[in-house]
């Protein structure tokens, strides 16, 4: 949404193509409060707030998935389901998403214990123990919203340390409700109709079964780009690799920004910064073709 | 005063010094307009929200300015007047200070027609002729500004093209009081109590007196950056090196963010999401020092 509304401001011919608004950010279940100048913002009211600038600028939308983004003679063939659009220049900002685990039960249970958005499905879990795998910020923001429902929340680090910022450790302590178990690897999701357990690992080789009733997967994300694996080159992670100084991407009229790039830190505020510098690099591009 | 969110966020020990707030945006003449969520926000009002954002989080606030720092074993000494801080991190995020032209007259006539900030002198100019040196988008929103004052405003740029972006381009054209000069090279400014020309060579080596009586400077920014010369590597425009990859500069324990950085592109959430970022980076580096 910055590229775009970068985009527009530069009067650039182009059309913001999305399956949905907010991504990352419609999935967090927290006050957002480092957003420079919000001091404190709703995730859906951030979103609202960036569309609203996006209408504002009369930025056309097309909702719908690229499937895949080829190279042709002087620019791009973009396919959304059966549409294909040409376009000189194609900025690719499609941030990250949910990882899954891929433990045995994940998946069967899905929808029925196992769950990766805690605003969805947490007030679903009254009363009841439940389990957030992860250790980040996304997992004890998780764990804080559960707090106001749940009776316990077993929070599951694989690593040696919490990576959640102090602020978020405070909040979690708070609540009373929390245990932190560390290097535990999880093994399996138990159950018969719904989730009755989780199965980790601990460094001993020990396993333990935790009865819980609910499994909510915070172990990161990874980056939405699978769709351009075939034309530009990623990293281990699944980033889409450019230089960070000039924005570019290894293929001419390709610009990355945020979440999908192999920008360091993943943050709203740093996503935005750079979806602007990479609608700048594409105008530069794109003046530079008429030149 | 992002890197101070950020750094707040984290819980870190430290203290923001400033000798003012807002730096290239309290000297912005026009409503901002692409700051990602918030459509249109004066500058002093998105000032006042990033400042309500430090006090939401009691970041410590020290007014000061810092005129030099060194490296000293296991970090370093700030210099504030003659007050000296030690510190085990720095980031510097001075920003950038309007360039000056060098030429004979601008300094003798500063306040006498001779300005830098249009919001602050434009309206002494009702009905009168101004100049507006520069071909930017500050260049242009200065001179949009100040048509709602003065009788004509000749926009003189030193290159062959106009770098403002086709918003300003066309709001200024709307205006009808404007005259664009390219390949415009300031020679001098004149007049006798108060400025009443102005002087500028053509390529073809003429010179033009044109009869202005303002002069507005928005020739650009250099970096504020004067005191770290001594102690980090500068690039050929004054500008911090590091490394856009990790954040760092060649000195362990220094961070540079934003406008005083050699990143290409300088703007509000640019400058944002890069303070995000150093202080992310500042804060693994403090905890790497602990470990």
């Amino acid at each position: 949404m910055a590229a775009a509304i970068y985009a527009a401001r530069q009067k650039s011919d182009f059309v913001l193509v999305t399956k949905e608004f907010g991504g990352q950010m419609a999935r967090k279940e927290v006050a957002i409060e480092n957003y420079p100048g919000m001091e404190s913002v709703s995730a859906q009211d951030l979103i609202a707030k960036f569309r609203g600038h996006l209408g504002k600028l009369n930025v056309a939308v097309k909702i719908g998935e690229v499937l895949e983004i080829k190279k042709i003679e002087n620019g791009f063939e973009v396919a959304i389901g059966k549409e294909i659009l040409a376009a000189r220049a194609v900025i690719v900002a499609t941030g990250s998403e949910p990882r899954h685990l891929n433990v045995v039960g994940e998946k069967e249970f899905i929808g029925r214990g196992v769950g990766y958005c805690t605003t969805c499905d947490g007030p679903l879990f009254a009363r009841r123990v439940v389990a957030v795998v992860g250790g980040g910020n996304a997992a004890f923001e998780a764990a804080i919203f559960l707090a106001d429902f749940a009776k316990k929340i077993y929070i599951l680090e694989r690593g040696a340390k919490i990576m959640a910022d102090a602020a978020n450790r405070e909040l979690l302590a708070k609540t009373g409700k929390a245990k932190i178990i560390l290097n535990a690897k999880i093994l399996r999701v138990e159950g018969e109709n719904f989730v009755q357990g989780l199965v980790y690992q601990d460094v001993s080789g020990q396993e333990t079964n935790l009865p819980v009733e609910g499994v909510f997967v915070k172990a990161g994300y990874q980056p939405a780009s699978a769709f351009v694996a075939d034309l530009v080159e990623l990293n281990d992670r699944g980033e889409i690799e450019f230089d960070c100084v000039t924005q570019k991407t290894k293929i001419p009229g390709l610009f990355a920004a945020g979440d999908v790039s192999e920008i360091k830190f993943k943050q709203i505020v740093v996503a935005a910064g750079e979806g602007a510098k990479a609608a700048m690099a594409a105008g530069e591009y794109l003046r530079s073709l008429k030149a």
